[in-house]
């Protein structure tokens, strides 16, 4: 009897249904931007975030004196002042120390929210690649990968920061695969990886994002490994693994 | 403004309808085993294929005393004889000549139901690769490329094949491809073509059908154009293209 643990990608939140089943530990995705923005933002100080999946509800918890940030299509939505961009929340650090930010994203949060009801929900990116997978590793549990996509499409970029954990996580030993999901998102990764700028050059969502000049952001996005922080879903905000926080009544 | 036409992949009928707006030609492919099986059962002298849904549609169409074929979960259907094995429909050539087979399979039969719609539906495998993509470049359409894949998740073989198909179009310089799904299969077929059958070890449809015995069909339909077939979908009955068929009334 094999006691070796899953490890699985699904390609876009609409495939959730699908793949979801047996995993209680799922890990969200969405390199441009989101997820590269959550982490960025605790990183940098941000006590919690708090996700929602639409923009009324960003709006909402605004009026209630909540900072709150809405992205769609890559542009920050008229009445706000802040999007996904993880740049932002480094310029504005300072400002953002302790806080609470309220986020909703065309494509992240979607991905969380579909996710929120398991065990465990992690987020995930390039820049925080190897303290994720270090972690995942140490944990030993089944891993659903869920890559947010672009409006519930296949995208290169999610494919290729999941596949890098698949990848990494299959190398110990310890974790196998079973979907073709899998196993060509770690191909794609292997052959990306010593030149993702040049690789994702076709990407649609990179284009997506030169037309709207935050080459910057992508640069950024793309960095693997320039921090530690884990963000982790607990009781309905994104938190640092580790860190205490108690629920807001 | 540019006159090129646009070539895309959509790695399950799940996702069609994220995919189909502005095509009105869609090649649908389920190369282990049904579009294999169909582009050799016409090439080899049947005269029309009826794709249904449902096994139970496949069972009345038999007790009106038509050939049925079915196929579910890599195996025939309980009370059928026949299945997707292309090579069956090789060693009973004789027997189906002229004939009209009714067929129904777990995955390629779903897709051609899901595209039944638009202008042109034509079947593509890796038997037909060269013919099929010739004729496509000739026909200089915008064209969908619709996996079969496996009960709605993404599967290699499939994409290898449409990545296979994407790639000729694009490299002829008419055509141009948006989305990342077509980027990713494209480099999956270009890693993967000089080969296959080694690429798909991994693949886990293969490891289905092996457990099933079926490893000389898998040879078979992993085989690059073995045949010069081109079936169409014609008033709901596949033909082979430029045949004259009557609709049966």
């Amino acid at each position: 009897m094999s006691t070796k643990r899953r490890v699985e990608i699904c390609f876009s939140p609409a495939e959730y249904a699908l793949y979801q089943e047996d995993f209680e530990l799922v890990v969200v995705i969405d390199v441009l931007r989101a997820t590269s923005a959550i982490c960025t933002a605790l990183h940098n100080g941000v006590e919690r975030i708090k996700p929602v999946a639409s923009v009324d509800e960003a709006r909402e918890w605004m009026s209630k004196g909540f900072i709150a940030a809405a992205e769609r299509n890559g542009e920050i939505v008229d009445g706000f002042e802040l999007g996904n961009s993880p740049i932002a929340y480094i310029e504005r650090a300072e400002e953002f120390v302790g806080q609470t930010i309220v986020l909703t994203t065309t494509n992240g949060t979607k991905a969380i929210d579909v996710a929120k009801d398991k065990n465990t929900v992690v987020i995930g990116a390039l820049n925080n690649l190897d303290a994720l997978t270090q972690w995942l590793i140490e944990r030993n549990e089944d891993v659903l990968i869920l890559a947010s996509g672009w409006k519930d499409k296949f995208n290169l970029e999610d494919t290729i920061c999941a596949g890098a954990i698949a990848d990494s996580l299959i190398e110990t030993g310890n974790f196998i695969a079973d979907e073709d999901s899998t196993v060509a998102s770690k191909f794609i990764y292997r052959s990306a990886r010593d030149n993702m700028f040049a690789f994702l050059k076709a990407s649609s969502h990179r284009r997506r994002l030169r037309q709207l000049n935050l080459n910057e952001d992508v640069k950024y996005c793309l960095t693997p490994n320039n921090l530690t922080t884990i963000p982790i879903l607990r009781d309905g905000y994104l938190v640092k693994l580790n860190d205490r926080t108690t629920p807001l009544s």
